[in-house]
């Protein structure tokens, strides 16, 4: 289940109720403090961020012995989540799941990509796409294929986990890829800890935004051709006033 | 302001309380009346699905005239939906925002495309791309070059507003692009009114999902070359057992 971006405030009532209806509630340590206020008289399981197969086992195991678990993560659930990796389980475990097996469902919450999309303005108004720079599972040659991609086909691009200590480059190398196709000036959106304590927003453009400070906790969100900036928000435009596809207009 | 996928489920404490604030509340018909039970006292102004550019342009009017105004959108509202129109037309008409102008914020809500995957299983777990198929504002040829290029680096593709009355072909013609460069069996999971009465869910692949009913209530998600099945879900793996890129396996 997702928590939404961070805070009581964007949660849903639909994750609360699950929220309320669980016994035990599993997630990453930081997730799981933000849920605090809400699970009073729980078991409670936090473990350490790249611990997601150990969480996930731990979730189903607990299930199959009758607990009502929740497994928590930030955002939704589904998007880079670990509502993959408890199907991937069980697959691979052979578990029944349904009707006589383990009873799951997803309970969806508001993406990191979106919440930053809120604080921004409206970059993401016309077609996105999402690409992660973590190249722990994904090989990087794949990654920048779908950055090349994206990029030629003038998508809005948002960029998740764009550095961590492990990984300085990957950011700087998706910014050379996509420069290849959009200008200097193209906005780019840059939010860290969404509705979170130290919670930041950057809005700049393609030409400065290597120099930002990004890290596992930041969304980059890259504009397509026609995005603008006014009045310190970034919008990518639906086409009502003049059909998209026409001369980019300079906003601000 | 996102009203999530539909029902008093799918709404954030942040939203209810946009609405709870607001003096005058504007939305197309299905959304306002997902919204009715909390609106005692308020004036609400309803419009049809087209009106877009109306919406946006009253909300303004009555906000310049110190109305404290709720335009609210289903799902989210940055995602083919209102918020980037009310930026346009703020910029077009000049308006001042922030202080000493209108206060604007977006209220971001559950995408219909997370609603849809969360009913699905966990279909969007790796990078994926949003297309929207109406060809209304935005030209055939741009959204025929982005299927093109996501489907050519294996993204997992969402696909919004695939059919209407007066748009019957382009679902068809997207499907055969996809399949280009996806394998027939590919999973494909399309669901319409997530969360709304009528909701339906239907499990397919790419070889049968032109025969499948969608309309512009229909969210239809096309797996990646990895995507699987596994007892009714549809699972994008994140490559936790066993290297991203592998062999794929064959579920159910």
């Amino acid at each position: 289940m997702g928590l939404g971006p961070g805070g009581e405030e964007g949660v849903t009532a639909q994750a609360r109720r699950a929220l309320d209806r669980a016994q035990v509630v599993l997630g990453y340590r930081t997730y799981l403090e933000q849920a605090r206020p809400w699970l009073e008289g729980k078991e409670m399981i936090s473990s350490g961020m790249t611990r997601e197969l150990d969480r996930a086992a731990r979730a189903l195991e607990l299930a199959g012995r009758g607990r009502v678990v929740a497994l928590v993560s930030g955002g939704d659930p589904g998007i880079y989540a670990m509502a993959a990796v408890v199907f991937e389980l069980a697959r691979d475990r052979g578990l029944p799941l349904g009707p006589g097996g383990l009873a799951v469902s997803v309970v969806p919450g508001v993406p990191a990509v979106a919440a930053a999309a809120a604080l921004l303005g409206a970059p993401l108004s016309h077609d996105f796409a999402c690409v992660s720079l973590s190249d722990r599972l994904t090989p990087w040659e794949l990654i920048q294929r779908r950055l090349e991609a994206a990029a030629a086909a003038d998508f809005v691009l948002a960029l998740y986990n764009p550095k961590s200590k492990g990984r300085p480059w990957q950011y700087g190398r998706a910014l050379e890829i996509v420069s290849g196709h959009r200008q200097p000036d193209t906005p780019v959106g840059i939010v860290s800890r969404a509705g979170r304590a130290g919670q930041e927003i950057n809005l700049t453009d393609l030409a400065r935004a290597p120099g930002a400070p990004v890290d596992m906790q930041t969304m980059v969100i890259i504009g397509n051709s026609q995005s603008f900036c006014f009045q310190g928000h970034m919008v990518t435009p639906r086409g009502y006033l003049g059909k998209y596809g026409g001369e980019r207009r300079n906003g601000d």
